[in-house]
């Protein structure tokens, strides 16, 4: 369905998830930017659904098909009041395939929205791209109820979602409600309840979700943490760097949020330095300064789509910190 | 002027500035995250504007007029791409009146959309608010151009601003544009330069933008990071913590964004132990602890707009951290 | 689902439709003007689905709450482009009941968006409904494809309707499209083909969805065309004229578009005299000119919700006309 | 301003007319129908203002770029509630750049949004263009008020019009409000006297707003009623038609709304057939036929931006009628 505006495609999605469909819709900065509001409501009401943001140069129009990854803090803070975001960053055509199933799985178990957090360059990269058979595709559905319940809100274990339409008595409101959707604007138990449960099913669950690829994590002096496009460039900039002696590790984020704090804790617990290459003016160093409280070495580069090189990498590698 | 939706009312603000008028608007949650794209339309266009968000509990709907802090880091990172934030939090009506003034003199002095970001329970406090005489006021607007100039963005000195219709020849677009206004959707220079200029614009004057409460931040056993309604709480703790004899400082932020990292990190070299009390689920805290290289003690409260009582801080100050 | 706004609410309705549920939503004046775009996308893709609009005093925000008859023309014209509206208009609540299910039925038979136009005054009226067994209800359902059938779009006759996610390939596009979804941009020929279809699946079957009450149409001096909460008035009215001797015929428009021609001719070609009594400044009365040709009586009233009263229709039906 | 979409650039419109300055957008389809909420708001608040819709070949997002006349009606009707439209509609380049004057002038004169209903054809047409010597051109501006006024909405003789921020205490909603902007939504007297001046100073000033380009109206045998880039067409089949001895006059509509009633009851006076090409499925017929009270010969096409040939229209004129 191609509708008229990022308003409507984001409206569209959550109506059809709520008739008991899989839903997602793609877009980048301004249009992810229109849809915060819905994702928001998405979080409130539990609804699962799937939203690829492919990053482009922001902010505002900015330069449209020019790569970048400067929507990282949003997709974790775009919406108002207290959320567990979800978002994956894939960095090849495979992990574009890979990680879009996965974010249906993500969102169908935890119903809540996921975001897949792409780049320009990861979404136009033409390659190979292996299909398991289908029967190894591992898909999952939501929870549906048993005739009779009534409790569709509001579990850390994840309540059952009937379809609209089935003939479950069900209301859907973002505004605070109980488990059986009334809404409950006054008191602050029902709200408390409610909010901490959803955001505990996330971050209950961090080592279902979260997913990191780590290369040396234990046993190097330079560690760096990458995702998306960007870390292509890692993969090069390290294989110059061992065959020059040094050794260095890595992080990749498959999973940006919830943050792999451990991972990324244990890098920097054997690197001496720490190197954050981003296509931004610093994000995802902010939140690996909060995680490891060090000061890491920031490398960062927008504009035009230019990607960094492994040579840029190499020389923050080498260079002092 | 009272509009249809939020969407209307953004837009009538960033059509208003650009007439040549000082333009505000004032919004809650679910409104806000429905403004994100306009606002980096204002970032990236550089027009002087003003958004009250007056937080209640969310996500979503949530519990309307209930306070709530929950949109601190949204109001940071709430739109797509880089860019530089400004955004104050007031803690008395006094403080609504002085710093509404302050966020349009920041707004035409830097050109750049400016937030204030209030709570429910600051919104609606009545209290005594003392008017200066018109004269002791401070009132500061855009550099008008001279006839002939050209050159209407992307200063690190913030360039002129002319009115539409006042005869200038100006395009206002929110893609990559030159200092001219033409649009440069390719390479990476000017892109590079315009994006640096309108975040140094910001950070390069730090000093005139952040401004804070301090109370013994230099001498301190237990320091407190704190900000809007909750700081009134915090001020009572203190009477109480400093009658038995503990040496608690502060740093209330009434610049939130830029963070105010100089105080709060002169704050963390004398405090053993510094909480951060916030109604919301960890926000604050987490950017402190990113400035401090430390944990913090979090004490967060949610949910029917419940403040965080000076009891429940003086526990925190007493208790183990 | 209550979503924020009325541009989400007639996204979902959409997005829930092509899951393959009945959707509606319900709207009042300003949010029925937002809606229009998302209307006229459900117009070109044949999305079923109900919208219902209660009528309250406009233009803009104007009297919420208060009755009006003023959005008639906008729900036959308030899209773009050539499309044929279908819109009913109860005058009860047992109506409102009777003419929602007829408006489901109506959609799904012709794959179309079919608005019940009502107004504050019957939507708020507290009567006896009385519900017939449910299997005296005649509930259609849209025609599903058959398995390998590949055309979905574009005839005259109705075509099948999939759900996505059934494993159907189909394309959903605003933009003028084939029988199979495909995109058309270019010709004549498809553009005309489709847009004649989609009119003609609808006026080609008007003795189904035209629906009126009629009284005496054809054996009066005096004719009134009425709809909606003023024939209230007009039954009353005409008991007292009867009673008083004049004889008084009317039309009553169960369906206001496609427009009753047929009736309301034949009332023409008996009465004199032609009443409009309507709560706006002039609708209906048009369209009754245009059909009969020749000038009618218009009885108009606005502002407060005030109905049109026995003794305001009793004095037109016995005035000079 | 480019702005993000349709309801942003609607609403900066909207900010830049309260802030003084004369503003206008340009837009097409589906984003006519995104703005008709806040159009409406125009109407209510008397805010001037311009809006260009160049009509393209709909419903939905149909056939971009592709030359159609089927936004009429919902020219005329398409926000809720009673309002007066004022569209105009040129036929060249030449009027693109004097109706566009015009329409400001009408906007200003009356308070109120006037529309520029142009077609893709007329709208990219390359044509020599005659500038008036700056001093020839008129140019009007809204009537503004005198210190100490406090009376600015709903004279029927246009009450004057101050902007935000100089000084005058006004409130602008587009709920129902008396002279000074206070809001009044129970009564009947407040809405019946605004909502009668809104509509009557549009309606008491036809001889000023309506144009038209008459030929021939008094004295033919066919009459044609058209407008926009059709009369092009006509221009040449009346040449035609006279060499062959035809007397035909036309009506070309240079105001659309409110209609030219007298210009048009005239031509149907005198010619015994009347002709209304138009690129839609029949709209202004319609409307020619309420004004007339008699059958025309309807001329449509659409799709692919296909014109109406002379020849079509010769052979209307020549055949059985």
């Amino acid at each position: 369905m191609q509708m008229e505006d990022e308003l409507a495609s984001i409206g569209a999605v959550m109506g059809a998830s709520w008739a008991g469909r899989k839903a997602m819709t793609a877009t980048s900065g301004p249009g992810f930017s229109l849809m915060q509001e819905t994702i928001g409501w998405g979080f409130m009401t539990e609804t699962p659904c799937v939203v690829v943001n492919v990053q482009r140069a922001g902010p505002g129009t900015g330069q449209a098909t020019k790569s970048a990854q400067g929507d990282v803090m949003q997709s974790r803070w775009g919406t108002h009041g207290d959320y567990a975001a979800v978002v994956l960053s894939p960095n090849s055509a495979q992990e574009m395939f890979e990680l879009t199933i996965r974010a249906f799985n993500l969102s169908e178990r935890y119903r809540t929205p996921v975001v897949l957090l792409a780049d320009e360059t990861i979404a136009h990269v033409r390659e190979r791209v292996n299909l398991p058979p289908g029967g190894a595709l591992e898909v999952l559905d939501r929870k549906r109820p048993q005739p009779g319940e009534t409790r569709f809100f509001g579990f850390e274990t994840v309540a059952p979602m009937p379809a609209v339409g089935e003939g479950y008595n069900i209301a859907v409101t973002a505004s605070t409600h109980d488990e059986m959707g009334m809404r409950f604007t006054q008191g602050a138990p029902v709200h408390r309840r409610m909010i901490e449960a959803l955001n505990a099913k996330v971050y209950s669950h961090v080592p279902d979700i979260v997913e990191t690829e780590c290369h040396d994590v234990e046993h190097c002096d330079v560690g760096i943490v990458t995702f998306g496009c960007t870390s292509r460039s890692v993969y090069e900039a390290i294989e110059r760097a061992e065959a020059a002696g040094v050794r260095v590790g890595f992080v990749r984020l498959k999973t940006i949020w919830p943050f792999p704090e451990h991972d990324v804790s244990k890098l920097a617990h054997s690197a001496k330095k720490i190197i954050v290459p981003e296509m931004n003016l610093g994000q995802v160093s902010g939140e690996v300064e909060r995680v490891t409280g060090r000061k890491v070495v920031k490398l960062n580069k927008i504009g035009g789509g230019e990607l960094i090189t492994p040579e840029e990498i190499m020389e923050a590698i080498t260079g002092a910190g």
